[in-house]
């Protein structure tokens, strides 16, 4: 039987997915997310969890759609501040053997040189346990930060073909025998054997020998989340495993089936799909809906508008509350608009944008499982077995506590039904993940 | 009495400054530069010394003006692989409490915002332990590897003077107050006294609000490099401490008068020098300089001309390595090109192409600290009393063993003279510094 992959889902950030979480009482992540320490014991948890990996999502500025401006995430702290994630692949992978550490890194305002430097340093470091989680940056404020325009989804996808088609080229310029390291003779490595990249473009110039070293697993995992027309033609030509947010069980294994057909088109067998999934723990179900009543209960409303703003690229406060999510029109991100008009919706309900705002407030349109463990044992499994997922990208809505009692508690639940390894089988990333 | 201050420097490379120490039995740097341990131990002895910092230099593409490519570094790995310095910046500070790190990041083929993100996140990751030397790419390299074109030397520092004001805007951008982050309230920031960045300038644009929390010591120590007319304008307008190579000890000092003349002239304080210095120890003068022979003996003479024609920008094959060096052109870093043509000179005697490669390959143009622990130590202190240096940017030719020779014998001495601290006076790595 195979295994169902883990993977445990942050931003370098007070929250991850749940608006005001870091007001909690029993969250311990906004103190935390600025020491170093704290981010090395979720690393030794999730190892000892036999996760494959920690990944971070990453918008790189504050989103101003809502309302014109960044004034409500800066209020309440959603999804601002937003530190850099590379430092944390750093050390979570220094304080493991095994944990590989996925990073969104956007091509926006980034040369795919430096891009290719940052991201090979990070795996040769790890020892090869990196994954880069490409993504093309939608939201209007990570283009103003930088000083560009926002171009249509679709170029944005021929800009990020070319991006990769670069460090393609990068990371197949070492030949065999290209570095004999050889001590005695004095020779570090066979020039002739290493490809000069000369590659000039639509978007992008890059005239320069690897600066770095291949890692053991020569290259990152390349991870993706594109579930649009474009956005999926690029995941099935570059991904080595996807990243997808649906918003229930249904659509998961829709969109599995979709994804696999357009690899098979493209002469891919099929790519291995993580869909997000948040977990609300209790010891028993009634503890578990205690602890997500109170959660929800600290949700404003204009913080979930202003969440909901930066998927769909509009103002979200431009809008009646009450009017059905799927009537906005949107220019955004596309997969993520259709999945949350969705939520909640295997049952044929349409949602209001209220509803879906107070839902991005919570869960930013993953579908929670909650209860005893148990319980998200039992709707984990039930959702890999039917889905067909490949595994999923968990969340917890509050941070460190809940991340260790679901490896205590219900990670052992799936290894007795040997669901999940019990120990790792290799070093690499590549290698935990199976391909 | 003031403190003598002690930064160790570094390449995230095969070698620092010696052609061919990695092929030396003695130097574990090559396999080390992979394995965050290896770095990390590092820190801890540089810890142990009461260094203020480690000090990472960067030249983030292979040279290509020897001989038209890039083969000869290639071959001996001199300054190449490059690898990126950031994720040693996190590691070697999350295994310290007091030791800083400055990193080198170019202005080329960044932007502000991301470049400001990257540097904020890590200090405040580190608590207030990093520093940023500024450096303006006078590589053609740099630029080619990026898609860029290289401008003359002024124009650079007038695109660094642009890029630092984006920078200062979003490190000044937090009013008192900004931060409530009241869990009770539910309130994070005060939107109303974090200010909107809005740079339209001649190189760059920028639209946005600090996406990162002020670290405890508000912004990253700024270093500077700039030697010449346009490099000691921006160093005199922006750095809290220089970084710089002068070829010998009448140098440093001329070269300490000039810069606080150019200090006083713009209305500041003389800004503290940290003068380039390889020691090369033994446990006696004889020990240090058969160790000094067995590294010369190793440099190719290839190898020296190719690390001699970076500083200089022009291809040092094409020149008659008999010819005195300081008949060569150069359009490159004119303070490295003037002080090069200077090495061994206190005594009038004028060096060639030839001598100078090989200086090169062993210490790239620093002057060179030789003999045991007390001679080492006798040296430095000369150098620091006669210069009125702030402290000196050490290197050693091999790594690691060398820097804990120095930690364990050359340090203490120092320390008896109470030259050097016995113990961490404060938090962050400008209190360290004593700004």
């Amino acid at each position: 039987m195979s295994e169902m992959h883990l993977v445990h889902m942050f931003f370098h950030s007070p929250i991850t997915h749940t608006a005001l979480s870091w007001a909690s009482e029993e969250d311990g992540h906004l103190a935390g997310m600025g020491d170093y320490g704290y981010w090395q014991d979720i690393a030794r948890t999730l190892e000892r969890g036999c996760f494959d990996a920690a990944f971070f999502a990453d918008t790189p500025a504050a989103s101003d759609q809502y309302k014109g401006g960044p004034e409500t995430p800066l209020k309440y702290g959603v999804v601002w501040p937003t530190h850099d994630p590379m430092p944390l692949a750093a050390v979570m992978t220094a304080a493991t053997k095994h944990l590989g550490v996925g990073v969104t890194l956007s091509i926006t305002g980034n040369s795919p040189y430096l891009a290719y430097r940052r991201l090979s340093t990070l795996d040769y470091l790890s020892g090869g346990r990196i994954g880069w989680n490409v993504v093309t940056g939608h939201m209007q404020a990570e283009h103003k930060a930088v000083g560009q325009q926002l171009v249509p989804h679709a170029e944005r996808y021929d800009a990020a073909d070319e991006f990769m088609e670069v460090c393609y080229k990068l990371w197949d310029s070492f030949g065999e025998g290209a570095l004999p390291m050889d001590k005695a003779a004095g020779i570090l490595a066979d020039p002739d054997k290493i490809e000069k990249v000369r590659h000039e473009g639509k978007y992008f110039r890059c005239e320069a020998v690897s600066p770095t070293l291949p890692s053991p697993q020569g290259r990152p995992v390349i991870f993706q989340a594109g579930s649009s027309g474009r956005g999926m033609e690029f995941a099935v030509k570059h991904a080595e495993a996807i990243f997808a947010i649906q918003p229930h069980l249904k659509a998961m294994t829709a969109f599995r089936e979709r994804f696999d057909a357009a690899a098979t088109k493209a002469g891919r067998d099929p790519i291995g799909i993580l869909f997000g999934l948040q977990y609300v723990l209790g010891s028993t179900e009634e503890e578990a809906h205690r602890r997500l009543e109170a959660l929800r209960e600290r949700v404003p409303l204009d913080a979930g508008l202003s969440r909901l703003s930066a998927p769909l690229g509009i103002d979200c406060s431009t809008l009646d509350p009450d009017q059905p999510l799927e009537e906005v029109p949107t220019q955004a991100s596309q997969g993520m608009a259709q999945a949350l008009s969705q939520i909640g919706s295997d049952t044929g309900k349409k949602i209001t944008v209220r509803e879906a705002a107070i839902q991005m407030g919570l869960s930013v349109g993953l579908p929670q499982v909650i209860g005893s463990p148990e319980q998200v044992a039992d709707e984990i499994e039930r959702h890999w077995r039917e889905s067909g997922a490949f595994g999923f990208n968990l969340s917890a809505p509050t941070k460190p506590g809940m991340i260790e009692e679901f490896v205590d508690h219900v990670v052992p639940i799936l290894q007795d039904r040997g669901l999940v390894r019990r120990d790792y089988s290799g070093n690499t990333l590549r290698d935990n993940l199976g391909f």
